[in-house]
């Protein structure tokens, strides 16, 4: 059994007797991704609650501090202005990725009294909140002025958020990306700020980590960029879930937090 | 029937036939301060849901921001830091003020899986949360890290933000006011800020508003400042009420929203 997170591509072919991939985290995007995985193996992934609070957590962060216009507040502080005028932007909330994750921030945004609505690329038979398809993109993107990404890292969602994308938002859109930075076109949000179709974004995720020193994203005011620190791995709940799916392997039992390869997570 | 936002004192003495007096919002501290208002006329606040939720919205993005540290993450950006490390600040929040206000923060807070406890004056049978009464107040202080101001403001309440509650917090406690400016001894908190038992506030509320040019918050960045914008009176929820209670009045039934005098709210 091995437990992986970016792994170098390739290195598994010095362990044939390899009977089951653990992700140490809940993507599995740096397993599919290298071909010497192969698919055959079984691959299980971490489903923890608290990591699961700490992403709904830091999402709120954003869509609060996007509804009650923080940077706005803080500016003026800056300036030593007083205005009190319209002190809150009206907020819709769209998330990308119902899964564990999103689903978890659908209904804890929706506890706190947003409207919200869901897209993602797997039917859904009565879905608990409006829920769009893929082909339904621009519909969906019509009700919403934060758009929140979840979704896994795979070739359908790779590149998703690019400027054929942001322009079918309605003007003013926040972003909030805290899936993979793959699923961002980088140098398109920054067009997309430019026009006028996002407003501003909250960022965890880039397409290289730790972000470069010249990158452009450290500089633009609209972006708050945190490094990759949304929801990290808690020790205390991998471990357990890592030791049962190992036993089970052993006992030839169902493994828990099994990844559909076709689906991608 | 007057209705009522920080009117000149005194200036009821011109309505002698005067038989009711509302608030224009959720406080009456305005309305019995003035001693020419007397003790006989009835008097009613607005009570309203979206008020409610304004306030418990802004409360969380406070609470969110101090958990998940945003202005470390805006420091860090400016000086292009990546640092993963500790991305959460563990967060236990006490509420003082548990009526409907402060009840909604601690059943918000709650839902998103935060631990609370509460702090009034009144006696509760029961209360849904560990909650603590005035001669409680260094037992309830040592048991948070975020320290919520939801209080009316009343003749126990006005100065209770002091020196000699700072020092019974626990270090690095976080500070949110959001109910009148009179709650807080301004000048305590910036020497509690200097000596580590608060280090940041986020205030709405201040002694004198607008916040004059020359005060020291506008510029301490340990302090984040709104401009009494936390939670704002809705026409659209107000008048209904108003003119309910004007229906009553005449038709003698009971008022809504009737203040308790002796309470203050």
């Amino acid at each position: 059994m091995a437990l992986l997170w970016q792994h170098p591509p390739g290195y598994l072919k010095n362990f044939p007797n390899l009977k089951l991939i653990s992700s140490l985290g809940a993507g599995v995007d740096h397993i599919l991704s290298d071909p010497a995985v192969g698919d055959e193996l079984p691959i299980v992934r971490i489903v923890d609650e608290r990591l699961t609070w700490s992403m709904t957590n830091y999402v709120i962060m954003g869509v609060l501090n996007f509804h009650r216009q923080l940077v706005r507040y803080q500016e003026d502080q800056k300036k030593k202005v007083w205005d009190m005028s319209n002190p809150e932007i009206p907020t819709r909330v769209g998330v990308m990725g119902v899964g564990a994750l999103g689903g978890d921030v659908l209904d804890k945004l929706n506890g706190l009294g947003f409207e919200v609505v869901g897209f993602g690329f797997s039917e859904k038979n009565e879905f608990r909140y409006p829920y769009y398809l893929k082909d339904q993109l621009a519909e969906f993107l019509s009700q919403v002025n934060v758009l929140v990404c979840l979704l896994p890292l795979t070739p359908d969602t790779e590149g998703i958020l690019n400027l054929s994308l942001f322009r079918k938002c309605k003007k003013g859109t926040y972003l909030i990306n805290v899936a993979r930075g793959k699923h961002l076109i980088e140098e398109d949000l920054l067009v997309a700020l430019e026009e006028g179709f996002i407003s501003g974004a909250l960022l965890d995720v880039y397409r290289t980590e730790p972000l470069p020193e010249s990158h452009p994203f450290w500089n633009e005011k609209r972006i708050q960029i945190t490094p990759h620190i949304a929801s990290v791995t808690n020790p205390l709940a991998a471990a357990p879930q890592i030791i049962e799916n190992y036993k089970r392997l052993i006992a030839s039992l169902p493994l828990l937090n099994l990844v559909n390869r076709t689906r991608g997570y």
